[in-house]
């Protein structure tokens, strides 16, 4: 069983992921990336996943095989398992609990090669409609606090395997980060009476200079303060918490603007490594007014390393301005 | 000039470091390490670096000649610059200030293939010293609230060149992450009336199964919720808040302790990419009860990708009781 564990001082949650357990030895082993007939997530290999949980299908198809459009998966290796409680204990001043959640795969598509840069529209609202129907379903399980949605792409950003998928990790806290976020957020609008991310949006679209690009409902745009060189935010242009509220028109919005976004960026800069992660509200926040879900991109083209680490401090060689001047040119 | 931004909702600090922009294009390029005669920290290319700022000298050398045992040089592309004031300015809902810092590269030793692993115990004490002299001299500049020292090792924890050297930088705000810290420690020093790694460190003795290596007053250990497989905090053993306080003893007992360490890491590792980090008291904290400083060693192993930078969590496969257990029989 995965364990939960808190550090005492910072009170940030780290995974022990007993199912991943790796010995000295193996971090020398190379990630291995199967291809072709040898991938998992390929067409005609469905036997080789866990069974799925929620998949897009032709209405002659049958559960895990062939005529899918996209399927939704457990995680083979789990870093949380859906079975079992909680149980809360200390070791003396150390506060653990069991790795409870759920680490599920979204296969975006059949074909190895595709991507949503690629995909048309549609299939890419598709995908973003699996990661609603998940968020809702999941928030029906008590224990859950928090969904994130993320993406690796390329093993530079973490990916292991090369098939278009994404990921969604369920947890029994809400992740520190998150926390910080809506903390950050509800002490603005407690001020303001205002949500800090509407403000952001009046601001940006004034100014014009940090906005990429703007469709459907949604914006694209390089934060004031980014971590990583070419950063990216994209929001629903009105005020809306929960991801998992989104209508059809919006997914559609939403799958038009991200597609436009990663062709962009994939002109660019070349197809880079990238991260992508879902910040919607947490599963039993109701209805937040100062919260307001964002999706967040990191293309991975620069290393962290000791200064980020031991400061929260990052350091940023691309100013935002340029980013978003390059990728508004990046249309082509 | 670097500036310095304050993303509005988490209040984390950017460093948007102009003095090393890049293009879009400049980031496919690979970065070039330099060996042999061509590095610009071996001996015999002292003009090669901006004038040294502090070494350990024998008496017949002049500075930036060859005849040192360690050389402390302004970093050549710093991430803050050392002119100037902060002139806090908004623009909107956003703050930002010029980035005023230091940012310097201590050069361990004049052999392009030494280490702190390798290198005589009376040396490495001597680097620590150089710390702790730009700690004290740092400490007198009044726009200064702290000093990170860093080391990036190998390229995958960030390290551009390959000559044994570590780095500081110095900076205006006390670093999100410190400030946590202090935080969390300050929290638990109100309820307790004990510094908490003082307490960690009198539970972990007693257990065992955490420590890995005791000797000249320090202790090296497995944290009970790292963020990375084999990370290692390196304490004193009894209370001290501020590294600069260390005195010649001390630094020759750390000095011995970290290398015992080290050399354990890259036997059970095979001289695995890392990154250290010492935390220590912010430059204007006065003598602080609660903290207490320590040096973070992380092996750079996995990869962190979009649920780590979404959620703050971090998946660890390795339990620290895994780890610790093989670097305390990594002693061979």
């Amino acid at each position: 069983m995965p364990e939960l564990r808190k550090d005492p001082v910072v009170g940030r949650w780290v995974i022990i992921a007993t199912e991943r357990a790796q010995r000295p030895s193996d971090f020398a082993a190379q990630p291995v990336r199967p291809v072709g007939s040898e991938c998992v997530f390929c067409e005609g290999n469905e036997h080789k996943t866990p069974p799925e949980i929620l998949a897009a299908r032709s209405a002659a198809s049958r559960p895990n095989e062939p005529g899918w459009s996209y399927r939704v998966v457990p995680n083979k290796f789990p870093a949380l398992r859906i079975e079992g409680e909680l149980e809360p204990t200390g070791e003396g001043l150390f506060d653990r609990m069991n790795g409870v959640g759920a680490h599920e795969v979204v296969i975006e598509a059949p074909e190895h090669t595709a991507s949503l840069a690629t995909l048309p529209v549609t299939a890419v609202a598709d995908v973003l409609g699996a990661f609603r129907e998940r968020l809702r379903d999941l928030k029906k399980d008590p224990r859950l606090e928090y969904v994130l949605v993320f993406k690796n792409h390329g093993e530079p950003a973490g990916a292991s395997l090369e098939h278009p998928h994404s990921q969604l990790i369920a947890t029994p806290i809400i992740p520190i980060m998150v926390a910080e976020e809506l903390a950050g957020a509800a002490r603005y609008f407690e001020l303001k009476e205002r949500c800090v991310w509407c403000d952001i949006l009046r601001q940006e679209r004034r100014g014009g200079r940090r906005t990429i690009v703007e469709a459907g409902g949604f914006v694209a745009l390089a934060p004031f303060a980014p971590r990583f060189p070419f950063e990216t935010w994209i929001l629903p242009a009105v005020h809306r918490a929960g991801f998992d509220e989104s209508g059809v028109d919006e997914l559609r919005g939403l799958a038009g603007l991200l597609g436009d976004f990663l062709r962009r960026m994939n002109r660019v800069l070349g197809d880079p490594p990238f991260n992508f992660m879902l910040h919607t509200a947490p599963l039993r926040g109701g209805e937040l007014e100062s919260f307001h879900w964002h999706l967040e991109v990191i293309p991975k083209l620069t290393r962290v390393a000791g200064f980020e680490w031991g400061s929260g401090f990052f350091i940023n060689p691309v100013p935002p301005e340029d980013a978003a001047e390059a990728l508004r040119a990046g249309t082509g």
